[in-house]
């Protein structure tokens, strides 16, 4: 059935229930109109997803609408920030009406969790692709970013590493597992990855960087390693990775996803030995396990992994678009 | 020549000679931090192009580098708000050197009119598209809407209707022109149109309702009058029409073109009486002439189009994607 484009976004995209205080115009002018409020900081992000490159052509249309918007809201949680608003531009090659309905159902449930607002987008007719601009609010001051790791700090992260990259190898078949508890909680963790926002906004005092992981754990961490002008020490020996992982795949395999295999949208973050009991409380309460995975050190000596206490070479790096 | 992603963004997008000073932190972390200014409203619009629907796919790139960015300003435009930060998601295909340098040129020289800063994005493989994210500020409670027009209100449109669309025409080679002078202003018309962000601005406290017109004239005063719950009475030979499109075309075309021909990029407002002096003065300074083309009148009467104080039809409508 075709329809109109504006009746489309219409019917789909324009469902606001209650309108979120801070936004005096949402969808339906040219542009939307936004209050922040005094001492406030805004946070914005954006991501494009490609069918083929950021997700397999078949993904079910709620899967999709899921994760979306899951690893936007993981930008935001590696800054501290608090959800607010999104901006979606959706390319579609065709109106599919179905597949509207639930990608945009599963959309807006996510969307109503976080107490987010819609404020506007475009629907465009071409290859299957979006756009998302995720805006969040985070105190004056108080945003978590890359740069503030010094020397000495521990090296955290939260969740378990590698299970999203064993997932996306189920989906592809290129493995398989007789246990069906195991490839679901796999499965689940490439295609509904929970964004570590509580974390991130319990970090704000506690925490001198953070980031999330999105391309792997050695990839990621560089950035912070760059920005922050150190080095670090990784013991491969506590990488935390979950059951199911681990009872499926060898260790080599398990410690190469865990490193490089990306899509985990877990916090990778650096706190100083005076905020280590402090961040037990913290982070204690939001139920998520949260791992010392090393030291920060000397930019001199670069990243450094460890394994029973030696260090090990490593080859793989994360997945970077146009590498050679 | 291959070369990573982030070297890529690096070198062509993360040129920031000064940084404005309501941004905290620019390109480089997993979201931007900006500042918004007490009693500022921001203003925040997205749109998607995509190779062979919204842009020629031959298209020269630092046309496209403009233009992108510019229909975007043109939405800022409508809302009377000035312009501040830019997200750029790019997807392209490949990489081609000459061409992201040629598009990142174009685009950061109207980046710097403007005096805007490019604060983020992403850079996607996949078949080429972009899509934009455009913040403004506005004085809060002064922002340009859809919605604010009342019946006996003039109806007025800036600069000249058609030209945009002559221009396509030419560059699809479904039409020729002798003269390539006239050739040249529908062409530019076309590829570089001029938002009129200083006549937006200047509005703020004349004119009742503001849309810019990308769809076409009917299409786009169209939800002026949905939102503002009017009809309009337009003197079709009142009309803005350029000496090069009047010159070389119909009458007839030249009608059809402004009417929804679309990509005009100029506004298309309305004044009470009372103002009506005011706006002379405040959009004379200017020098983009504007024209009254009609008059606000009772919702139960629909838009009725005048030629020769005689009601026509006029049954084609603007662009509308997904249009049956």
């Amino acid at each position: 059935m075709a329809c109109g484009e504006f009746e489309l976004i219409a019917r789909y995209f324009d469902r606001v229930t209650s309108s979120r205080r801070d936004v005096e115009k949402g969808i339906g002018d040219d542009c939307a109109l936004l209050s922040v409020p005094e001492k406030q900081s805004l946070a914005i992000s954006t991501d494009t997803l490609v069918a083929g490159v950021h997700f397999l052509a078949d993904i079910h249309p709620a899967d999709l609408g899921y994760k979306a918007l899951a690893v936007n809201l993981s930008d935001l949680a590696a800054m501290g920030a608090d959800p607010a608003w999104l901006t979606l531009a959706l390319t579609l090659p065709n109106v599919d009406e179905s597949w509207l309905e639930s990608f945009s159902d599963s959309l807006f449930e996510l969307l109503d969790y976080y107490d987010m607002q819609l404020i506007g987008g475009d629907t465009t007719r071409g290859p299957l692709s979006m756009t998302l601009g995720i805006h969040g609010l985070v105190p004056q001051g108080r945003a978590l970013r890359r740069s503030g790791a010094r020397i000495g700090d521990w090296i955290y992260v939260t969740g378990t590493l590698g299970d999203s990259a064993a997932g996306l190898a189920l989906l592809l078949g290129q493995a398989e597992l007789s246990d069906p508890a195991a490839h679901e909680a796999l499965l689940k963790r490439h295609l509904r990855p929970i964004p570590r926002i509580l974390q991130g906004q319990a970090l704000r005092d506690l925490a001198t960087s953070a980031i999330d992981i999105s391309d792997g754990l050695i990839s990621d961490l560089g950035h912070v390693l760059k920005a922050s002008d150190c080095g670090a020490r990784i013991n491969l020996d506590a990488l935390p990775l979950s059951e199911p992982l681990k009872q499926n795949f060898s260790s080599e395999q398990c410690l190469h996803w865990a490193l490089s295999g990306g899509e985990d949208y877990e916090l990778c973050f650096t706190v100083p030995e005076i905020n280590r009991g402090a961040l037990d409380v913290a982070l204690g309460y939001l139920g998520v396990p949260f791992t010392c995975i090393g030291q920060m050190g000397p930019q001199s000596e670069g990243l450094v992994l460890l394994q029973d206490d030696r260090v090990v070479e490593f080859n793989h790096k994360g997945f970077d678009h146009f590498g050679s």
